[in-house]
């Protein structure tokens, strides 16, 4: 089959890679309806973080179960599946508390590499969700949102612990930002501050639930959060960036008691103690536990209710990978959708 | 009236000092009935934080108001009032949050030094709290711990969410953690892990509701952490400390997904972005919030269901305040309780 290979920094290619197969007998098969490169795939693309050798690319993923090993019980050849960037067992203790990110079991999916024509799921029951019905071409993009970047983005929402009456900041305008502004929105935040200088980045915040958008970066960004909360801070603050700056920004734009939901990757961040002591902000965050919302987020786009899937500006068949990742590093792609 | 005055690390007199009046129209005065040395004055004794000429020092109190400035409402002469750290105006957006600590008032009552014969309290509507009776001799100690330890002990076990069904680990046995272990056992916790390595407070820890000890510290102490929880982790870590060690060994003994509430002031504290990133803990702390938790505190101490006074192992004349910062500076005691 044909799968996307990163050889070193800036040299992606799609190459023959062995079909996989059922290995333990709570696999399945997956063939990959669509998959998409995801803004954490552009650290090791731009040298942040080390290539040790050809790695298999990607970890989002929907599609059709092709074989299922002997254990599985819940997904059946033929479903068209929704799962995340973890495995999860989803019976662990961390599980049920709805960490399946780390499940005492969990697999990395970008292990697996999943910007392939097939991909083994480990944990089919606990990490696949399937659809009541096959989707319609427009609901896919939806769902493959779902499986990554809505599902994080939801879960900065949740861990900010936006909702009524809460004035909501966004750190981050990627496609986890935006749409961690609509997930704000969806979860009922009264007001939405994104922090973007990009037109259509705005435009499409905007669009999702933004009432408000800041330009400024920095302690710039932060002194205007504050002219916009009466001087206190937002409620909550959504960081989707993962770098020192941002991080202090989403702190520093906080009301004392307020909540930071961060699930961008954080790269060379060191957070002043004092500092976070005296802020007194609530921090959440991490490798989101997508599988937690899948069930409620896989509903939203099969009813239409929302359209997450608007993210994805630019679709390439599989074999173009290499130019989806420039137009996401060049900036000129939000977020790519790779068709196998 | 007599008070006590930092001049340099180490020297710790008591001196004159002007008897305190109202200056602003929102201020009582009150007779201190008993104050208290705590942790926090121990760094700049130590030389761990400047001492910029002569400090009053004290800011936990309880007493009898003298004197109520003209707009003083629901505080009057006569009444037993207990305060905490933090005058605060109780009415703000972040006072109504329960975030009384960084009201947009707030008044640091260290400036006024409460380790005095009379003193000063700002807002005294929103601080101070009155006894619907005076309190007996032996109610004293308690309500002067719901002041400051136990109000901040308290803050830590709710910001760990300590409650039924958890395990709750408790990073350092000065008063501020033992009595995190008290308001855990008061939350329903399941099971309370105390980290101690003075059998003195091992013993008051038990007392408070502690069902294990670990003596060790940093990475060994996480590791009996983890053998004690399934491997897991504590679901809430209280950090009473505020050392880089404790701050991390309290993060790496929290399960993913769980809760670490740090009321320890940080010292030179810096916190791994990457590490907390995938620690997928909630982390909240700082100064805490004691009026939030004041009438329920003191309702508690009256009622006699808790004996948080017991933290108080030397009592002293305020005029031998000096032998007090030398005990505790030396671990002769653990917390010295100063009657003027």
């Amino acid at each position: 089959m044909r799968g996307v290979i990163m050889h070193a920094p800036g040299d992606v290619r799609v190459e023959e890679r062995e079909r996989p197969a059922v290995v333990e007998p709570t696999d399945a098969v997956i063939r990959v309806t669509a998959a998409c490169i995801c803004g954490s795939d552009l650290w090791p693309y731009r040298g942040a973080e080390p290539v040790d050798g050809p790695m298999p690319m990607g970890h989002e993923y929907v599609g059709v179960v092709e074989e299922i090993g002997a254990e599985v019980r819940t997904i059946q050849v033929g479903d068209f599946v929704v799962g995340s960037f973890f495995a999860s067992d989803n019976t662990c203790e961390i599980c049920r508390a709805g960490y399946q990110s780390r499940c005492v079991h969990a697999v990395l999916m970008g292990q697996i590499g999943t910007q392939a024509e097939f991909a083994r799921i480990p944990l089919a029951d606990g990490t696949l969700v399937a659809t009541a019905t096959h989707p319609t071409a427009e609901q896919v993009p939806g769902l493959l949102a779902a499986s990554d970047v809505l599902g994080t983005g939801w879960f900065a929402a949740v861990a900010a612990e936006a909702g009524p009456g809460k004035t909501v900041a966004v750190v981050g305008d990627g496609a986890v930002g935006l749409l961690g502004v609509l997930a704000a929105r969806e979860l009922g935040a009264t007001s939405i501050i994104t922090m973007s200088r990009h037109a259509d980045r705005q435009a499409l915040a905007r669009r999702y639930g933004a009432t408000a958008v800041v330009e400024e970066r920095g302690d710039d960004g932060v002194a205007r959060i504050k002219e916009l909360t009466g001087g206190l801070g937002a409620h909550s603050v959504i960081e989707a960036v993962g770098t020192q700056e941002s991080m202090m920004q989403a702190i520093r734009a906080t009301r004392p008691g307020g909540h930071v939901g961060y699930v961008g990757v954080a790269h060379d961040v060191s957070l002043p103690g004092e500092e976070l002591f005296f802020s007194g902000v609530h921090l959440h965050g991490g490798p989101a536990p997508v599988r937690r919302f899948l069930p409620e987020l896989i509903d939203l786009v099969m009813k239409g209710g929302i359209d997450p899937g608007a993210v994805f500006d630019l679709t390439l068949p599989l074999d173009e990978a290499a130019e989806g990742y420039r137009a996401m590093d060049q900036r000129r792609a939000t977020k790519v959708l790779l068709t196998p």
